[in-house]
């Protein structure tokens, strides 16, 4: 018996989130089927973070305890020729007994697309959101520097445990200009609240349409103000990967 | 009565190809729908060429006759709210009552994208074919001349009429490597045989693997040899855009 990590990557489009419900569609619930159907004996998978519905991911997380007689590179094989055609493994190997990916997770990073044009474009769409009125760009790239650092993130999502810590620390955010005109924040922290990369995209958003003010967005820090209530859309955003300090490959 | 031209994109992954058929979900079915909604009274609208299931558009052309008696602007928007998340009108005006959009094109450009990677990636694989055993990138760059000019492209593709010619002209077609190590065909002529450009990219994928020769490529273009018998998948393609030589806008 031997512990696997795996770095999954899905379409999140027709999967109701990562996590396991019962009678839907859903990420561990389709890698469980999977390696059920190599006779795997366990109950549960171990995932690192949970995506919402419709979020896609290219560096999800999951690991499980597996008898398994072949090579590590058979295994992925297997799995892959076994998983639907929106969810795969893009690396797999074998982890100490008691590695936990979201207990030993030292990081986690987000990308969110989005794209400023005032006429529906179903293609883009499917990965990015469609912004409009258009925004200020000086303003989009100057706020994420706000959130740099150790802050009460409260204002920006819900915790992910009954009354756990809204305190996150922030080492990275950034909106990077693509040749095609989108628009990427790419955002790193120790750990995100619920909802909390699609809350922060629409509230520098709604900061770059002149919804909001810059004032208002520091103070929400501090929980002093209120924000424009409301979600960046879930197709917008992926989980890039996850992070374990020493343990990383 | 006007004649209006607009210009479509759409995600086919959830279409049964472009033209109108009984029973089966496509783009002229849904664009119809949409104006029928609208008191339309037409019968059909008139498509610039016909896209396979699961390709996709970004300037797929159509016209219809309608009469209307608000602005262009609010044709636009009411029909881009009427239509499904997966179809919309990027752009429409009013143009002379005999334009045809398809036999008053005077060209047409498509994009293939594909990325090499010997594991499945179902996000980048919605929108591009993942080929793999890798290919020799310069080879592939090299290809694309071979097809420029007039010829017979019947080892390319079927004639879209019956017994119709297979001569076609093809006036741009070149490899462009993107940033994300992903590979775009754009290729451009006066029109296409059916299935063309999917050929184009399965026969020159399979020089850059090694599967075939130059030689034999060229001949082909002679009918003096045989290809490798395959089609690039669907969901890498995207139909750019259809011109008109003086009547584009």
């Amino acid at each position: 018996m031997a512990r696997y990590k795996v770095i999954l990557a899905y379409d999140g489009s027709e999967f109701a989130g990562s996590q396991r419900q019962a009678n839907k569609r859903t990420v561990q619930g389709e890698l469980e089927k999977a390696l059920h159907k190599l006779q795997w004996i366990g109950k549960s998978v171990l995932m690192a973070g949970r995506t919402d519905t419709g979020v896609h991911a290219a560096g999800q997380v999951a690991a499980f305890d597996f008898e398994w007689s072949h090579s590590n590179e058979q295994l992925l094989k297997a799995l892959n020729a076994t998983l639907p055609l929106d969810l795969a493994i893009r690396r797999l190997h074998q982890v100490a007994a008691d590695f936990h990916p979201r207990f030993d997770a030292t990081s986690r990073e987000y990308r969110y697309r989005l794209f400023c044009e005032p006429i529906r474009d179903p293609l883009r769409e499917k990965i990015a959101w469609r912004v409009w009125p258009s925004i200020d760009e000086r303003i989009l790239q100057q706020v994420p520097a706000i959130f740099i650092g150790t802050h009460d993130f409260s204002l920006f999502g819900s915790p992910t445990t009954p009354k756990g810590t809204t305190v996150r620390t922030m080492t990275k955010a950034e909106w990077r200009k693509m040749p095609d005109g989108e628009w990427q924040f790419e955002v790193q922290a120790d750990a995100f609240l619920y909802r909390m990369v699609r809350r922060l995209v629409f509230v520098q958003v709604s900061l770059a349409q002149g919804k909001c003010s810059r004032e208002e967005v520091q103070k929400a820090l501090l929980k002093q103000s209120k924000l424009p209530a409301g979600l960046a859309p879930a197709p917008g955003l992926t989980l890039v990967g996850v992070s374990y300090g020493s343990q990383d490959e």
